[in-house]
């Protein structure tokens, strides 16, 4: 189940792996940003725009699908490719963490979770099989497998229970499963205890996916802890097989991921923060609504070749994100995603050449100033 | 003062004329619609996309620049064609009908117009020097005088005194004018009075200017008379300058403006409608939201050949507006440009041919199935 990925260079400093995932809408290089494209769209921008940043694979989520306008719908009208014209590969997430964040009256049994619209209330019902049901007809390229969201802190009984009963919905997965062209990725839990993450990762790899993902951090637990359970779960996953770091993250984030062996990653931050106008660049975090940008005639980031940065001032999206234009959104938008997107290319050249060390210790010092 | 407009063509049917309006931006076919960049933006979309629509020109309103974030620091970053990242021409208000509308305690003397900004009540003042003042500053490549704004209904004797006024502010704006390259509009007022209108045309064109505008109409008259009122004042005019409708209209509007010898529109009908929903089409009104395009494969407008028709369908455009989501309000802006321009362009090609009225009896036929 692994002629999917395939790894062309491995690091000699860490555990960063330059590899090429095949899809069933193409190839994707990794390590790999994938912008978050929750309700059929990447927030604020079009698909040429995901496109011109880099972006080879992008997210969509399950949960807010389901809810609206539902799958059904999307398959009638040609799958979610068709309907939000993105021709490139999608991962759907499994809905399993909305389902815990976002829906109301939530429900947990063997077999599935019962819970309520946040949209309208209605009842809803996800167990293992409709995860993958509802995946399929959405047309996903990669499927993952529906896990339960454990919170932090919690207990090692509630982690211990939670990771089992994940463990027994992934199998259930993989026997749904009716389409071999769409990978299936199991996800690890274990909370932040290291010992179960390991047995996590095992019961998963027994059961067999065609990658796996990192499930469960980045929910408030400090840094290093995350980099520690992240280092707890890919020390117990094949090496080659795609590994996915779920819902992570920030720039630093997903350097150390690679650096601990890590494919692939998603996170809102960089659309989210666009549209609150907070930017990422090579020096830090630009606070765009400041005052200081006022009639400030520099772009973004004079070292970003990104469309944004080569036409407008700091000035003109400061002046939009005053009048709380549409457009300051978009174009901040673009800007994050290109910042996000060429961060991974240099990684990945970086990997290539065998200087991932070199690369992780200038992203850092170009950090300094700030 | 006329050289900047040259006629190729004019209708043997009626008053409509194909002309090519020269600017320090470049040339504009007209008649021409100029979509609205209210504060240094098009509403939702990008240069790009305007271009892509087919925008030979847009407009820019004074008196929000003026209020956010003020002409000086525009002029500092290179003008507002620079600011905005657009390299074509650009036609700004006076800034009268906003001073009007919008700011708070408005009075109004020989002078100008005291005001108090509508975003944080600084005392403001604009005279029609100051209206030049502001628009050189801009960089606008054509500046309307200053003109006061008449409600309706009104009396006569209000009217009189308000359009005697506009007059002697037109007087003004052409001495306080400092650059030759940027060309100057005189704005017709008269209210609904035919004879009103006459004078006010007679008495701009004594002053003279590079063209004139018809003003203060599209404020709550019905149709009819805004027609009547546009005959009246172009009788007035010479045949030989260009004549602009502002604030005017629905599609319908503009192909009855043409009819009458109007050369230049615009109004934030296309882009406004675009953000609640109603899109314009071959066949009348669509408003997307409706429940019965939930599940509807077809493009807005299957006679449609703009990007959003090629590619997206209602059902996906009616799930983007039902989750509020930004790319809604973008694509459905990106439609209406296209409507309102492509209308245009028929328009354009019609005069050419002398089949202007044939052209629009096809436009109404289109509408008739709705």
């Amino acid at each position: 189940m692994s002629t999917s990925f395939a790894i062309s260079k491995r690091s000699t400093e860490c555990f960063a792996r330059r590899g090429l995932l095949n899809t069933a809408h193409g190839d994707i290089n990794t390590p790999v940003f994938m912008p978050v494209g929750t309700q059929a769209t990447v927030k604020a921008v079009r698909v040429d725009d995901l496109k011109d940043a880099g972006a080879s694979i992008i997210l969509g989520n399950t949960y807010h699908l389901y809810v609206r306008p539902g799958h059904e719908l999307i398959r009638e009208l040609g799958g979610l490719h068709r309907f939000m014209n993105w021709d490139r590969p999608i991962l759907t997430d499994s809905g399993g963490y909305q389902i815990f964040s976002l829906s109301e009256r939530t429900t947990i049994s063997e077999e599935g979770a019962k819970f309520r619209s946040h949209v309208d209330g209605a009842a809803l019902f996800l167990g293992p099989e409709e995860a993958v049901t509802v995946q399929e007809a959405l047309g996903s390229d990669v499927i993952m497998c529906l896990d339960t969201c454990i919170g932090f802190p919690a207990t090692r009984d509630e982690v211990e229970a939670a990771t089992a009963l994940t463990t027994r919905w992934a199998a259930r997965c993989k026997t749904a499963r009716t389409r071999a062209e769409n990978l299936l990725f199991g996800i690890v839990q274990g909370g932040m205890f290291g010992d179960l993450r390991a047995q996590s990762a095992e019961s998963l790899v027994e059961i067999g996916f065609d990658g796996y993902a990192i499930g469960g951090l980045s929910v408030g637990e400090p840094t290093e802890l995350m980099y520690e359970m992240t280092e707890a779960s890919v020390a117990h996953l094949p090496t080659t097989h795609p590994v996915y770091l779920m819902g992570v993250g920030t720039p630093a984030d997903l350097i150390e991921g690679i650096w601990r062996g890590v494919d692939m990653f998603d996170c809102v931050m960089p659309t989210r923060n666009a549209r609150n106008g907070t930017l990422f660049t090579s020096f830090g975090k630009v606070v765009i609504k400041n005052a200081r940008y006022r009639d400030d005639p520099r772009p973004i980031d004079e070292a970003c070749d990104c469309p944004v940065c080569r036409h407008y001032s700091r000035a003109y999206l400061r002046h939009l994100f005053s009048c709380r234009e549409l457009l300051g959104y978009q174009l901040c938008t673009i800007h994050n995603l290109h910042y996000y997107l060429n961060l991974m290319a240099g990684a990945r050249r970086a990997i290539e050449e065998d200087r991932y060390g070199a690369f992780r210790r200038d992203f850092y010092s170009g950090m300094a100033p700030q």
